[in-house]
């Protein structure tokens, strides 16, 4: 709750991952083995191996993941996070997020944008050509902005969104423009003089999604100094890898407790139903740890439609459910909708189980193809058996 | 309801108001005389007397005006709009705004942002020089920018930022990033290779409440179109001169039916209290014909302690009654926090007089020294006197 989450700048991953070589991929979620990765996840890994130059065309890709020539892993032990695929390679830029409390740092990519996209598993030119546009044009632009505006505190962002009708999790409509807002004239200043000015300042400002990935980061960078409390029972982290849903526990370190994902309930675009519909994806369930995304749903009456949460009163009353299986309630993070009500944070596996209360979440869906990118919205709950799993161990590890 | 206000450019006040010339001055509210203005408003005449060079210092200014060598009108008598003392004068820039379906036209001036500004009445050597800024950098830029994007839809940006927590007469903050987003490329464009780069886009993007002035032209162009309406007692203007306050009422054309203002009610910025608060001013309550401002609180409970209104249930309550005093209620402009309930529009004198519920008016509190600047904000509530002679007169026109 006193976590001060604040952007300082945009990096290559591999300057900020001493660990990391070229031959190296974080993805979302628990860990998975290369064979049993959902197709979106395979596509995505396909496609950083193309943009890396390690691989001329899918085959030559698949042939080193076969091989075992690629080192994968959890972007979650790596203080790094990633919506859906979540996908970090050497090569891409990513956000630094400091708490300044605690002094430890998190990561996250840049957000794409919609459509043909890696988050959604797709690998083609023109995504291989968008990733090496935000590497080599918007990453150093957008560094040497948010360095000139001495950084940008999130936690400010997330705040004042929440009384924007943002949740930060499938609506970042406020959160984004505030974040430009936060960084517009030294951007203007970055920019000025380029030919590619316009389409610079258009990529940050038209994406309503970009700030989902700052929320990410800085949700991260507020649980971590949670991890490794003796005794302690809060979930540090949730995240699935399309196959998988698997959390953290404070007291027990690192260790997952996984068990297969469910399917998002929600609503599809037009064209698209269930059957398109890979299991739920990504690293973004952080932002619900921190009491934001589904757990503030009562703050954005206008996802209520997009994710097809029924009324904007059941909206308001998830909002009011999730303080029963957290800690407490955040004050730094007032819920305007709900007569100033602090976001729930801090989910307790101990209440989950004994309120049979789920934590909800609001989630994007995407094709089970890869590549095919967002196919609607919705919500969705993590499986209860992995609270009774991490109980049961808590458990036994308190030798109670 | 069917109005369509978009923005086509910033024009100089003598472009489009023909009948204007230099000494020639606009202000808000129905008539008053110079002799009997309250404080800001004769410190913005004084203000704008010297920003044309007619006068060179505040004597001289009043002395123009005591002589009569002046002429002056309210705002309301040539489809224009402005907040507090509202003054338009000849070199000043103003917003053009067309209801594409009526192609009738509205203006305001662009806001000045916040403390010694001229719509508090200020008039010193920094109010004067921020006002020839706004005129020789600022709206050229803007208006060019607004021509490129082709215009922009106000309506479209008024129905979002009801869903993010604006309700656009004293919350501003999310349409004001709306707008921005919309020509954020072009004007990127247009300010690309200046020195001032920096200096133009930080003014736009930081200024809060930059889209009120773009709010009420808005306005006044959705409610010109339902004047001169045969029968209707519909309210189409309600405006405060900081003395009066008046309304037109649609059969009865611009007759003005006034009384002495309230005082608002609300909370005042450290350091001021009551004794300091102007009388109510301005045309800004054109937002509340149309069914935004204190009508929309409802979707705006961050506002609802900036303006003292008590509990977020009671600013839902109050988009609620406001229903019960208008001819319907707008589909086009839904409220998602009352489950997306439409605001509503066109105040009816019979419903206002019938059911002894008076408009609720969310509005700034000037000083009353000219040129202190704004001391609160609050809500106000109009003289029940108007409504009841803007009846009788109806009664009489109609020869009931």
């Amino acid at each position: 709750m006193s976590g001060q989450p604040v952007l300082t700048g945009v990096k290559p991953a591999h300057k900020v991952f001493p660990e990391m070589d070229k031959k190296t991929i974080f993805h979302a979620g628990p860990p998975v083995d290369w064979s049993e990765m959902c197709g979106p996840m395979r596509g995505a890994f396909i496609g950083a191996l193309k943009y890396e130059g390690l691989a001329a065309n899918d085959e030559e890709a698949a042939a080193l993941m076969d091989r075992g020539s690629i080192e994968y892993g959890p972007n979650h032990h790596h203080s790094a996070v990633g919506p859906m695929t979540g996908i970090i390679s050497y090569s891409m830029p990513v956000f630094e997020v400091i708490n300044e409390t605690y002094q430890n740092k998190a990561y996250c990519t840049i957000n794409e944008g919609l459509g043909e996209v890696m988050r959604f598993g797709a690998n083609g030119p023109s995504v291989v050509a968008r990733l090496k546009w935000l590497e080599q044009v918007l990453a150093p632009v957008l560094d040497r902005a948010v360095e000139r505006a001495g950084g940008v505190n999130l936690k400010n962002i997330i705040a004042q969104a929440l009384a924007m009708g943002d949740e930060m999790h499938q609506r970042n409509v406020a959160a984004s423009l505030l974040f430009y807002r936060s960084i517009a004239g030294e951007l203007a200043q970055e920019v000025n003089g380029r030919s590619d000015a316009k389409e610079i300042v258009e990529f940050v400002v038209n994406n309503v999604q970009f700030f989902l990935n700052l929320a990410m980061a800085a949700s991260k960078a507020t649980m971590d100094p949670a991890r490794d409390i003796p005794h302690s029972t809060v979930v540090t982290a949730m995240s699935r890898n399309g196959g998988d849903f698997g959390i953290n526990v404070s007291s027990l370190g690192s260790r997952w407790f996984t068990a297969p994902v469910n399917m998002p309930q929600g609503l599809y675009f037009p064209g698209f139903s269930e059957e398109d519909a890979n299991p739920d994806m990504g690293d973004s369930t952080i932002t619900e740890c921190i009491g934001i995304g589904g757990f503030a749903m009562g703050c954005a009456p206008a996802v209520v439609n997009f994710v097809g949460a029924g009324s904007v009163s059941a909206a308001l009353q998830y909002s009011r459910d999730m303080g029963e299986i957290t800690v407490t309630r955040n004050p730094n993070l007032p819920m305007p909708n709900l007569n100033f009500l602090g976001a729930a944070i801090g989910i307790d596996i101990c209440k989950v189980v004994e309120t049979g209360i789920l934590p909800v979440i609001n989630t994007g869906i995407a094709h089970k193809k890869p590549g095919v990118g967002q196919v609607g919205a919705g919500i969705v709950k993590p499986p209860m058996q992995i609270f009774v799993d991490a109980l049961k161990a808590f458990v036994k590890h308190e030798g109670l």
